[in-house]
């Protein structure tokens, strides 16, 4: 099973573009990300000609940061859409995640709350609030979690702190993470947008992380 | 001129309903914001027909969260269709924030900052790291910023540490705070949603709300 989440992230290709790349890449990857400027760009009903392309996980990163009633009506008309949201716990859980995971749950729509990011301007605000936003996880008992790949040291201290859930992983890459990087650390998946999408040959280069993957692994499974 | 903006949040109305709503209020109000549910259910285009209803202030409240290029790219893609967008402080500066200001400067869209929210969880996490979260708002001279209604004292914290951009309070109504009470406290526009929108007289509402406002500014300056 490959450990590769691919982000389309659009600079103004139709969406045809991006629906070929998602076939193009579909056996290659475990799934598909899709963010806020894609949704944006060629609204949610975009969503169903990517899955068309390829039926595997797609996940929406809204990176939701709000008040529980406009976050659940956001995955509401994400509804049967998409496999999952990303939502920030850094808006705590009282009035927001704790309805948001329940609301999410009954929708059938898995739940990814961002730990830490990526970028350096994350060690600003989120990563000296960084046990109050675990605590959020903790209580919320989401599906999965999102740290950086490119400071692979929080990764580590989440797993040490005892939290079993999927760990995605984006800042691989382009944004400077070596992959394998972040699955060596104890995460799960590791998302990579435009290391791939703007590489000259994007098949070529997710065969490579996949093995790069198998590498670290160490372990017999194969893509696909 | 009115302090008043009314916040869409849509629970399944046709497009059309919001658009007539826009119409019916539109001497009353000084702006409408939108939300990430309000664009995911009608999409960037929705905006147009809001727009042609209500040439005042558009504000995209879309909680920008995420790293610099997704949140220009998002910002972007809402360009020539809003007049603001509302992001959150709490990513940071670097690599987040301080893109994100100059980006919409050129593409001629103001930003708002979040600095504190209306919901109680915002004490778990977010308020906590207010020093923090005012510390990039200071670097990034937003045009404005989001403080909640329903804590005057964190809008009379912002206004004495020196901050004169545009404070904007949600909160007011259904979320339990007074009309005025926000701008008593030093804000400069209070953003009102359900306590409007699902009233049986929207435009009596925001009416009384304006009337309201005057009693607590004490001034001649009248709706509309």
């Amino acid at each position: 099973m490959s450990r590769l989440i691919v982000a389309f992230d659009p600079e103004g290709e139709p969406l045809r573009y991006w629906v070929g790349l998602a076939g193009e890449l579909c056996r290659e990857i475990w799934g598909v990300k899709v963010g806020l400027p894609f949704l944006l760009r060629y609204g949610s009903s975009s969503l169903r000609e990517i899955r068309g392309a390829c039926d595997k996980s797609l996940i929406a990163d809204l990176k939701l940061a709000d008040i529980e009633p406009v976050m659940l009506s956001s995955v509401s008309a994400l509804r049967g859409l998409v496999d999952a949201v990303i939502a920030h716990a850094f808006v705590g859980y009282a009035g927001a995640i704790e309805g948001l995971r329940r609301g999410a749950e009954e929708m059938g729509v898995k739940l990814i709350l961002v730990a830490s990011m990526s970028h350096s301007g994350s060690e600003e605000v989120i990563d000296p609030a960084f046990e109050r936003v675990l605590e959020v996880i903790r209580r919320a008992e989401p599906w999965g979690i999102v740290a950086p790949a490119t400071r692979p040291a929080v990764i580590a201290a989440i797993r040490q702190r005892g939290f079993t859930q999927k760990i995605l992983s984006p800042g691989v890459g382009a944004q400077g993470a070596l992959p394998g990087s972040a699955l060596r650390a104890g995460a799960d998946y590791e998302i990579v947008g435009r290391y791939i999408t703007r590489s000259k040959d994007p098949l070529a280069t997710a065969r490579a992380i996949n093995l790069q993957h198998q590498l670290v692994l160490g372990s017999s499974g194969g893509a696909g």
